[in-house]
């Protein structure tokens, strides 16, 4: 039986216990074991560059220690998924970079839900990267503060809101969720606004999957 | 247990044989069943474009009286793609649009193998209206004729040729077969070429067997 | 004496009498005869991918059967242009790539009136599929009624609104009507708004006597 | 009856001439008067970007003074197209603009033969300034001497040669002469290459017509 | 010491002036030096497009007969660069494009505060004709009358305005003041916003003193 | 007096040396300080991605313990570009992205000579990143063995080999030296292909410079 290890680079076992909710969904009989774990020394939650880049390295070291199928690397940031891919055998995910070409092949134009308006930048950067700036209807954030975030029926709600400009005024004929750990919510928000909501988080385990079914994993 | 039904929209059996056999590598316990079938009263192969339309309202009407739980429609021209998915509440894919979606998180640029010089310029209108313009390394013919397609290693040795020029000349860091019928090949010219080969019909099955684990046959 | 033959797919003769009407001004002394015709058995409107597809063989048969020095299909969906234009000698030309590459000369951004929303995102894969998405400044529909859209002058007013916002708003420098009978209309809406608007019916059978003028017939 | 005034802003007249002879396609019964007219006193050829800007002014001044329906440059640098178009009220055409434009509608991609090396870069400017850098194929240079230019044969043996390599390697379905004088050859370069040749001049005059005929004379 | 020369192509000294005062920044000991220069002859603020080809022979006429180690055209419209780049030896800057190509660096997408919304298109052209239609964010015009603009004050409060617009509307983050005798706002503008912002004029000499700096005087 | 600090990622003293004679035409009179410093305890070279994540964090805090009032990266990777710039008051500049900013001023395309084929894939992201891929003609590689790239003559030869492919096969009019070292031979090289060549250290030390004099230090 296969392994994917999906692994949270923030050191909060909250955010990977949502993950690992959101991926319950991918646990079918005869599909691979996808287990979930959380780094240890590192922030409790990536916000900064810094906070991203301090994870990299730690990211690499637990993969290369923690052996398994395929990976995927939880926090929409990607951190050190270029790094990780080329010293590392088995396929190595991003979540963020799944997220954006799944949902590329969801609709015209996908719209982004950040958390916090100074990440908008930063996933244009990532969205140019990968060749898909015209899939891009535009980026909108929640930008709540950290209580209401941590309320689940709030921030559903601050979704639905900004998932409805997105659809009505950028014309995004899908969602992605820009955080590792929303997936949960993708159920009631699709419900709502009548559009496909991508959790990156799941797109990147069934990335991996797909990719070790399709025996990649000996070549890319 | 779900179920997807890849249709060959050409009348040709051999050709639903070889993607048949092709997708033997996604027939895992646990995993959709995949069950290919071939049109009849439809043109023996799709070459013009006339040979394209007049197989979409068929293929329209195979996938209204067989159900399942989706469908891949297995030509590389696509055809009947947008009719079927809008009339059809199952997922519908298409081997053409899942081949170019998945060779564009394999690398930074893709190379199309195309059996004639006469469809690049139809594989352009397809890669600009899915917005990978920017993804395409180049689209190269192999250009041999019927008895050389017929003989497995002859095609083989020229796709490895093509393939050749594709990565070295164009900058290819993964190619796509643009082809139903030759996913068999996949791992012989993996080997040759260092590069991984989409074969269109298996990244077609994958995607939609993604798309039902993750409960999209609701929605999109 | 050359003719060019405006074949309105739908079975709506008033569709098809207003085209005729808003040629009128083509109509010159020594111009090439434009005649318009209705197919019949076909859907009262396009309106849905199925009606698309539905008059594609039609079409084509169609333009077999009535010989012409150049085809205009005249439908904004561009139903059968690919295949007519394989398979058949003279010209043939869509009115909706006519109106995106005729507005392409006549400003720097152009803005697309569509009457239903749920077209926009089959416009979008089409401008795309023409390599003109650098010049759409935005799509925007009317999303009137049935009733509404037969008052002439409830339609006239709404355009101009839709209009309004594209040239304030989007920075459209000039507008495509989304539609074949909606010619006649021109005049007012370029009197309100100051801006040239296209006629996509008009734009294409210009475009074809061009080619005939210029001696295409014998290659494209 | 309307008229359409084309300039060539050169002092050649030889060059003049040319246009002239392959005009007369379009002077057909009841379409418009159709008069070629030389500058005096500037350059005898358009070869530096002063030629072309020493033309300006005086190409404003000759279209004030001189009336007609509408006007075309015939210059492949289109020197003064902005200003003219700016100053007068009829319709004003550059050949290179329309030369792209039309050949934008007649195959994915189109090549441009130049005349010098030296002028590709300002050619990419222009076709990036119009927004249709994805439909150049490339453009390469004939790079002939004066004397060998003057002769009829061996140019067009060389533009077929160039010709030839911007269909077989470079992709392009249509070629675009890069120059106000050769609109005379394009049968023979189509016979030989099978593909569409457009004369920005011819293409020009017959877009200045279409624009007549349709009204909008009045606004653009 | 080398010189930098600074042409205002208009014949207002007070425009002049404005340029000279927002480029003391740069006249720091050791530093080339900046002389700023009026024309004579030419219109006293260049609006229309005539005002613009108006000036371009006379600059060019200018710079040859006024030696200098690096030239900058002082205006926001870059009359004359081509021609005055391929005819003096000496490097020869836009404004225009300096401060794209500057603001380019400083942000993901840069904003423009144009003075009047016709220019809005030509700056376009322009952005388009660079390869950086991708970076723009958006161009929003002031759109104020004359005598408002003479007030300082009113003129850096409506920037502030259409400033924020384009910050949290369009997602700018840098702004390019689309005028040549604007930058001594830029201290109060920044402050305010909260962003970056780039005086083309500062931009153009600074890039001029890079380049000779650098030893580019004797190839580029 | 201002001072820009160059830190070279890398623990090779020998490449710091080339790189601060390589800015010795930038150490004018009352120019800012150049100083160029070495880390210790990275790789003797970064070649792999995981050298480039290496050095981040290393990179990091060389710049936080060492005040200056820009910095430089002194590595064609950007290794810590991103994270520096968010993480320090001072400008931070990459030589990278300065290398690309610059040439994209000096020409309509950009050829880069890179030392490996395999960090095409990885300049192409980073181009896409900046939104400057239409502005690349091609990137080609020396492909050279570390022996014969010490050797200066043999490494200047290659280079002029490579850079005559870029321009005369590629359309390049200004060419990207893809390395830290390689700013001494310039000279040569430019003499030889009658080219402009950008040396990135070079260009991101003026950049600083230029944002420094123009007092972008307290902004961006």
């Amino acid at each position: 039986m296969t392994r994917i290890l999906v692994v949270n680079p923030n050191s909060t076992a909250a955010v990977t216990d949502s993950m690992n909710a959101a991926l319950e969904i991918l646990r079918t009989p005869g599909a691979p074991e996808i287990v979930c774990r959380t780094l240890t020394g590192t922030p409790a939650g990536i916000e900064t560059q810094e906070d991203v880049e301090s994870v990299v390295m730690p990211t690499l070291r637990y993969l290369r220690e923690n052996s398994a199928d395929a990976y995927v690397i939880g926090c929409f940031s990607d951190p050190g998924l270029a790094v990780c891919r080329e010293a590392i055998k088995a396929p190595v995910l991003g979540i963020a970079e799944s997220g954006y070409l799944t949902a590329a092949g969801l609709a015209e134009k996908f719209g982004v839900v950040s958390i916090k308006k100074g990440s908008i930048a930063r996933h244009l950067r990532q969205i140019r990267m990968l060749g898909l700036e015209g899939k891009l209807a535009a980026d909108r954030a929640l930008d709540m503060g950290v209580l209401e975030l941590a309320d689940r029926k709030r921030s559903i709600a601050r979704i639905i809101e900004v998932g409805t400009e997105l659809r009505d005024r950028d014309g995004a004929g899908v969602l992605i969720l820009g955080c590792a750990s929303m997936g949960t919510y993708r159920a009631e928000i699709e419900k709502a606004l009548g559009l496909p909501v991508v959790d990156p988080t799941q797109a990147a385990v069934m990335r991996a999957e797909g990719l070790l079914r399709l025996g990649y994993a000996k070549i890319a």
